[in-house]
């Protein structure tokens, strides 16, 4: 419980140089149009989840190379016509689970897609999509250091793509309105949230809770959590590659993609979380590039503002993509 | 992981003598019927949760001493008739939140009454309802040893009260179809709902996840979680207190309601619950005088089926109350 | 063992501001006379503890709302005449226990009245006074939180305002030289102390060892242990009462009552304590009103001085009030 | 909590054979009267305490080899003629501490003198004696396996004749009734005074609180606690050693001791004890040759009866020796 | 430290019945077939190691797929003639590390090929070799349950060929007597060893330390530890694969290679192993079907005989081999 | 992982002043002097280790008061001249173990004189070498602070001087170089290596790897590991004798030790060392009086650099010594 990154007031203001490699904007344009080449389009089949108030589909996208993704589309039974949709990313280590647990969204009337985060969901919450490619070098347990010697290679470059293509695919479906296309997740998927909004095409809106996978230099410096800690165990093992990893992670500092998103966007913070410390989380919020708000919750930890939180969530969107339901 | 309970062959059969006092039915009668003297009726006030598809109610309905004790009420919003409700009853230590996380029995077509704890919720999850009983004797950290050494006295007396007025609450709601009310509960939620199943009038159907509360001197003999901890600390500090505390635990023993209770139940349990060990549960099951099925989980500690029991859960209750919505 | 405070030479000039609110004095002097009103005689029962140099008393006093309050008072067997008393108050959890845990006083001649803390002593040691006073707010587990919603409500309410009347009872035994008396305590005592110096009438000195419940903000800046970690658990849940609760504790902080307090005082403090950490303990000391010492223990946690503190305590309380036997 | 040793049916009949080599009095036999050849006088300066109403006396006596051991003598002021006395020995890990720890016995009419251990007292208790003697083979950390390779050199060795020679210390004192001698001490202490009761002259009363140093083999095989567990160390990494160690702790097995011992005797277990587990504490006392009882504690661990223990001592020993003060 | 398996007469005994399915050698053939048609030859390079009396080549032979696998030769510097050789496997999550780790073969006279754990060596020790095959489905963190929906999926079926492959490119080698070849490995590279003990061509001898692998059922109802942790995590997660994934386990059972292996056997066992059971540990021994040996370690956990067995394999290796240098 | 201590560019300034005694050199002539006066010649004894490239020596040589210190000698068999010899130092608790563990210097072509540290050695790696001193005063468990009351009695003289005397050892025996002597060690052994490097003879070369025993003022505010912590320990205790503790060791520091060595000296640092913080290595780093380099290790713990360490090992050696092999 004691705090120990930055006090608020320098946490405000705190806005660190930018690690970005030249070709960083190449690398992920020639990622994108590699991953849209495989133009297969979604599919979504229903799935008898036993409510009778909303429409479940399983889902299955083409993510990186086309790879398999799963999903969930959740639609309120009610909706007669096209209706926003949120597309959610999911924090470290959970799959996505059964749709009981995404019922929020549809709830306040919003088609809501949840994307499976490939090869997790091995843990707590059973997830539903491989990860097909394999590492060219080792790696410590976990996804986060798979293929980290090289920016091609690294786990979150086929992450970040399938991100891009869940916008795409919730698109594709006739009951999303597809001008009011929002991201949104917390932890990992925060990180996840902030790259689909740099990279996707046409998101309106981004809901970005305490996100992992930003500053990481500095994360390390601070915090033992999850993620991170991953990291840094590589890093404890290969001694000789700390510059090869950090020039990796580079292509895939959320403080970067933070800089080229221009979707209003709500973040939140827990000032005492020591999994995402809150100077990485400021350090991509002062950052982004377009209108922002951030709610600050003062004494807690990684789990943020809670369902206190979500009814921010609820106001936010419904102030920048309008009445859902 | 270690398995430390008896193998499932043995559990399957395992029928310990109860421990039950002479004026058991005695005790309770003279209890609810006081209760129910406080008959000021229950209050229902529409909360903007920001929710399209659900109606919810902010509720205050008279508890033990006619005390009042929170709740959420939810109502899918497409309903147009009375629906089948089922009264949920919460996990130690968590009070009732935010409307959102009780969303899959409204996503289902079910009215459902979730039921705070009175003087729980300062943990995790924020409560609304204090408990305004103080206690003539000492305490153990947490609720469970509250009054405990006397059954007039308990803490449980109240709750379980509550949770008799809760389906009395439920039943009033104009929107519930007051033939078709059930109960449900997991740990601590799925002790209160064994006690309700038994006390409360015309439940037609019991959900009870891994329940607490049940058999307690073979709990405190085989596990160190969270309730059973509380009452061994007692036990440990007042070394003299033992047989008086065991007394008055007797009269709100789980096996002792589940002889008692006749609606048709579906319980979980985890072979690995080190919280509520098997055995335990499976003294509540084998006991339980209503038709009965069981859902075994061998991997799983006290998380049981999780979002895989849900499943169960609806089928469940789809087949003794017919289709909700 | 890290030193995680402030230096030593900056806690010397530790004086932050006091957030005291304005009827603070108002506050205590109506609680104060309300529980006066109930005027029944403490009550001294002769208890056979086996003692044949001590004679022990079971102690029953009125405390807040008149709610009959334990102790124990331990005579010298040898007194022939009034001896000095001091009044001792309990660290956080346990209860009175047994007398054989309170034979310093006694043996150094003093007379000792031991408080028991209301609804406390259900883990280590044995508590015998129950709090009869419910909550109208949740709380988390522990007493700390118990109606911090607001001040009239508050457990240290009632606690401190027991700690005055236990002055009161000790004054009224005939074995007590009724202008010799002290107050005493550690940790959860030593808060109470400092509260029962500033409230009670006629002490003559007060022994406050790393006292607990004072300056609220910094300690939940800085350590997680015990006490404070339930005030911090509770705003991490109820997040929307961070400034309601805060404002409660300001009529119980032991900073507010140190600038109140004109008996002699020693303190003592462990440079590495990590559950009431040293600048919590240095505000209140800096600011305490009247003549004062500190020992410092640079290498020691909350256990501050141990028994070497003793020794100190024995010194300063001959020092102050002349030979006891 | 959970019970893992045997339940207590089989431990009230739990008596194993017993371990015992040929020359086990012989050794014992030629180690006191070694000891006893250096017949220096134990030295009583008194220390000013700050006590009125005991007289505290800094004790050295000539232990094993002759070396000066520390001890604390108490005398009730009051005293006026020779009073009994009870001589204690301490847990592991801990020294004499501070007279203030060992007002009970002086406070009940006893004198008291508490034998220091030698080497120990540097964690929690300081401690006043060194251990003079070195050990030709390597040890685990802690004192339990110094010289452990071979019983003359063996820690226990030095530290049962302290208690036997401690016995001798205050027969010597003017203050103590020579015929009314008895012995205490809980966990090493409860050991040592095992050892005391069967090898010191003229003990008439033992007290024996969760022994430790009984029945090795069991103990190991239980529990991972405290002494044992040196000794697992050792064993875990001297694997070569296995059967020598268990030779030189042949001669210092407390079972073996009891199977001596024929003062009355009252000795506690805790049924949930994790540090000297029920099984070996019966195995002392199953075997235990004098009149003998048990106070059993179901729900507790290392901490045995605590201070409702300390009741059953004080009836106990003025039972057996009669008035005190 | 508590004995939590059988004792150590029943563990002798223990001999359960092996699940294997029907198409087991028909598996192992086609997987071997396959990896024997990549029949690029091991590539050894030398390595500067600085060592003078050694010779170390870094080496790369086509495993699994003909997938390039890392390890290292050591030959000891002054071998005129071929030398018998060991090929050892690692334990669970180190890589090959460097060459300084692995000197105690080479030191004895001793070729040493040491093979490099796809995909692993991302904690403590550095890999240098990655799993270029991606999994379908979900995982947990770590390998052990890489594609373990079906046998043709899962890790160890590359892992366990790659070890096959390895004692192919030992014997190809020209400093290594082709046929004198032995197997060793502790942990999971006792598994290893022991799958390619049954496996490989010309096995003459292998080094089976507490291996893992072995007896999945049994393993995952006795103990908590590592790589077993992992596969438990994953059926906690994925409740509904339990008969699914202990079906692709039976292909990869360690207690289904010791049927199958004839080469001359010594095994090692920790008695408290809380890693590797010990009745997991005997169920592959007590089914080894070559002539074979255990070495028991009454008092160790998982590091079993540490150094103390260098010698029985030392000396195991030369009864069964001949003189190596 | 979070960083503790000072950032790296003022860790390269830190020189704090010393705090050393006036005598300190005087001490220890004497204190060499005496041990000498033990002059019996160092014994090495042929042992069978099974290894047919390394000859291997169990060694005793006379340490301080002539003690029998064990040690192995391993002598490249192939050496046909006097080798270049490192003399090797413990980490705390680990006895000498097995000729296995020490293979890398004589596989690169040098002598290698492994000390085994008195007392030690009874936890993880088996010791052979007692401490046949005892000690006056009291102590925490472990051998850091024997005889810490006084530099004559204090365990660490001993110790230090037992490693000068292995340097003499080293010098006698006729397959050593004795003018290409070097020391070498890490944590515990890297202090000693640095007492070592003060004050024996003809030292020519010094690695010195995360030092402990180094400026223990700092390492107690900064640490909570291992040895450090011991004495913390001891001084929570014995609150009387802080500055009679850090007197005494002021003999015994590290810093000290280096502003006194001149060979050529290699450290290491792990900058997330728990252990051993960072500041105290480059205290004893910035003071060392001879030429020096050292590795920073930034993401490691007290494993430092691990075997990449070995690897600028081996290049300083060669680089300052020559050839071995």
């Amino acid at each position: 419980m004691p705090e120990t990154d930055l006090p608020l007031d320098e946490l405000r203001r705190y806005l660190p140089d930018r690690q970005e490699p030249a070709d960083f904007d190449a690398f992920w344009s020639a990622t994108l149009a590699e991953a849209r080449g495989h133009d297969r389009p979604a599919e979504f089949t229903p799935y008898d989840a036993r409510l009778s108030e909303v429409r479940v589909y399983d889902v299955r996208f083409p993510g990186f190379g086309g790879d398999p993704v799963a999903g969930w589309l959740l639609v309120p039974a009610a909706a007669r016509t096209p209706r926003p949709c949120v597309v959610g990313y999911l924090g470290y280590g959970g799959g996505r689970g059964f749709p009981y647990e995404w019922l929020t969204w549809p709830a306040a009337g919003y088609v809501h897609l949840l994307m499976d985060t490939r090869g997790q969901g091995g843990s707590l919450q059973p997830g539903a999509t491989g990860d097909p490619h394999g590492s060219a070098g080792s790696s410590s347990p976990g996804m986060v250091t798979r293929g980290i010697q090289q920016p091609a290679d690294y786990y979150y470059r086929r992450v970040f793509t399938d991100a891009v293509r869940a916008v795409d695919a919730a698109r594709s479906h006739p009951a999303v309105d597809s001008e009011r296309i929002a991201v949104a997740g917390g932890s990992q998927g925060g990180g996840i949230a902030l790259a689909a909004a740099a990279l996707a095409d046409g998101v309106r809106a981004a809901v970005v809770d305490q996100p992992s996978l930003c500053h990481y230099r500095r994360a390390l410096a601070v915090v033992e959590g999850n993620a991170y800690r991953e990291i840094w165990t590589y890093l404890r093992t290969h001694r000789d590659q700390v510059e090869q990893v950090f020039d990796t992670l580079s292509y895939f500092d959320g403080v970067n993609f933070a800089a080229r998103a221009t979707a209003p966007a709500l973040f939140a913070v827990g000032l005492m979380d020591e999994i995402c410390p809150p100077s990485t989380v400021f350090a991509a919020y002062n950052h982004y590039a377009g209108r922002k708000d951030i709610r600050v919750w003062p004494y807690n930890r990684h789990e943020g503002g809670g369902q206190h939180q979500v009814v921010h969530h609820l106001d936010f969107m419904r102030a920048v993509l309008g009445e859902a339901g």
